[in-house]
């Protein structure tokens, strides 16, 4: 998928242009929670795609009547959409589709679970600047605990070779995450040496019940990624973050828009891993087995040499 | 228009490909009241035709600004869009507005008057599953008072020479529909075993501002279908609904999900009913009459042959 | 830029046809306050010039989240979007974000301090009917405090040689205005008989945080136009008015679909003139410097001859 991604993001010029691959073909957008870029970032995917992407919106819908959330899904399947990527605050819902519907299904987000697509453009990227992840140390810092960012960027990272962190206040950072073979740091002071790349979590307050810590200032203080830290850092360390970034928590302003950042390739990269996944998913629906080569031939057939 | 639909949907292989007869056209949706697959529907129905659709969505609007609804019309009118495709919650909303506008108006569901669209999606289902709507026994059941849809199905219905009852509590289905000719029953279970087809319609609570019965499990007990109940039908009777289904309400999930139910059927002929009444109806605007030659003239022009 | 969308609208039909010349293309509508006809607007001709338009809701977005509102905009920038077009409360937003982002910024209206399109589509207007702006006397009617549309009309109409009267309670219509050179009137009974065009504005009681008059009732008595006043204007007066209308308020019914009314032409000039701008914006950020010459060139290349 990463190799996909990056065939697609040199084929469209920097994800510019469109490869009209998926033409009169239909994606839908079912989103349950706030977004600005993925929401976006996959219906601009499908568009350079060449299909359509139809928007289901939660607020005007018949959820309202008490239709389940499943037949709300069917009902969409019945007006025969070739794929639907999900987005709801409840972990499992996406795999919940899936177990129902026949349409490919594509999780851009549940709950406090997994983000696949996320973790992805995260690794595509590390992979874009640093050649290879392999024997690379990143830190995951922050919140953890509600992090689905972190979950998807866990498995990836570890099956590609590096080595990771996960770093922040005891209360957003479980001691059990050394269980899966994963390092656990409270002191970010005292990591910070070692790490070729950070990647800075939000401070996800609307799934908090609890206040984790005393304060936002404090948690700057402690785990805020800033210029005085930046001096100790690694001389050529990777400075990445989800997005939406809250300037001055998990990041100071100098370091967003720095020459280590690389925040904003992130969200570009994002729009050529779901250009990937979703053609990579629709044509898996068609036949068992999608390679590269595959996507090369279509590419190739479509004017475009990757 | 049953026959148009039913050649749009063998041209575009069940709903599923383009037949971009409407290039270069708009449609545009102001739908009113929340709407699951009916608002979608014709989205994709204008896009499958090749048709741009844009939505008016009332809440970010300058109705807000204090201006009058026949003048936000006008105004979308005066873009040039060649379709409006219309839901709103007042009776008679569409023909107001075709009174005032030149562009042609679909009506999708004016209060408990009609759903003319609906109408047609529940008797193409019926005519594609029984061949022949003449001489079958329509029972319509449950929340006739507030239901567009139950209206639009008794025109259609009758017209095409169906024996229709509506049934339902006395608080939902007056007897005054007999002067319509209408079969009229109180009782399910003692018309049941004559109907070779049941429209479920949904209780619409959101319509109503007394309670019509006790308790949702009394609605349930008396007018819900159930395996029970199934088992002293017809052995070849149709279940429909015009969704939302509200489970274990007019419809357990047994029945819903069953052999009998072609509940997701109507759902994709919806799409071929909107497809041919979009088509239609931007034809009908430019030549008077408009005939099923006329479509296959259409679409052998674009390479298919229905 | 009249010229262009002179042009535009008579390569369209009076932009009814589509003219791909931004095929590939997408723009982006950040729309933080209501709008039917502009955002509309924008939408339609960005997709009859064959380019996607994505609509960027505040309601659903990231800025809940605590992102700064540059930050969402440069997000959406590292999508590779073409061209955003912002509608904001607070002036200055389109500035501020043309600073921060390389992206063109086309204002959609910006608090009361301009509306470019708007002022464009309303000189567009006038020319057509009157052939030519200079020497004309056009007057300015109502909330002009708090009118966009007002600026934006006043640097145009100036600049291409009319008369221009700006007519009101002194509560909406400062003296000062005086000191630009444009002429302040009060009394709209006492200018009525000497102007060419009157553009009534219509009073924006949600940016009031005073009430300016004792009474709606008394506004329109004292500023309404009116089949009365109309007996007591010139034969050939123009009336124009931004949209959306308070009918009874700053204009009567009778007036305002009346003959000498163009307020649904200036809704149709507003999409050839969002054409024009849309594809001169997009062409600038290519080539410094766009005329005439090359639209007429380009639409040459399409297959039209304007």
């Amino acid at each position: 998928m990463l190799d996909a991604a990056a065939a697609f993001k040199q084929a469209t010029d920097g994800c510019r242009k469109k490869l009209p691959l998926l033409s009169g073909r239909t994606t839908c957008n079912l989103f349950f929670e706030n977004s600005t870029r993925t929401r976006m970032s996959f219906a601009l995917a499908a568009r350079r795609l060449g299909a359509d992407c139809v928007d289901f919106s939660a607020a005007g819908s018949s959820l309202a009547k008490g239709e389940t959330f499943v037949d709300t899904a069917r009902n969409i399947e019945a007006m025969n959409v070739d794929l639907m990527v999900v987005r709801h605050a409840t972990p499992g819902t996406p795999r919940l589709l899936a177990r129902y519907l026949k349409t490919p299904i594509i999780n851009a987000g549940d709950g406090a679970h997994e983000h696949p697509t996320q973790g992805l453009l995260d690794i595509l990227t590390i992979r874009e600047q640093k050649r290879n992840v392999k024997g690379l140390t990143v830190a995951l810092v922050g919140d953890i605990a509600h992090s689905r960012t972190a979950r998807s960027n866990l498995w990836g990272l570890r099956k590609l070779g590096a080595h990771v962190i996960v770093c922040g206040p005891p209360t957003l950072v479980s001691r059990r995450w050394e269980e899966l073979g994963i390092e656990v740091a409270h002191d970010f002071d005292a990591i910070l040496h070692r790490c070729d790349v950070l990647n800075l979590l939000r401070v996800q307050f609307e799934r908090q019940t609890t206040r984790p810590f005393p304060s936002v200032h404090e948690y700057a203080l402690l785990y805020g990624m800033n210029g005085k830290r930046l001096k100790r850092a690694k001389p050529d360390i990777l400075i990445t973050a989800p997005g939406p970034i809250n300037r001055g928590v998990e990041i100071t302003p100098d370091v967003a828009d720095g020459p280590h950042s690389v925040i904003l390739d992130q969200v570009t990269n994002g729009l050529a891993v779901r250009m990937a996944v979703t053609w990579m998913t629709c044509e898996l629906h068609r036949r068992s087995g999608v390679t590269l080569s595959h996507l090369q031939e279509a590419l190739k057939e479509s004017g475009e040499d990757p």
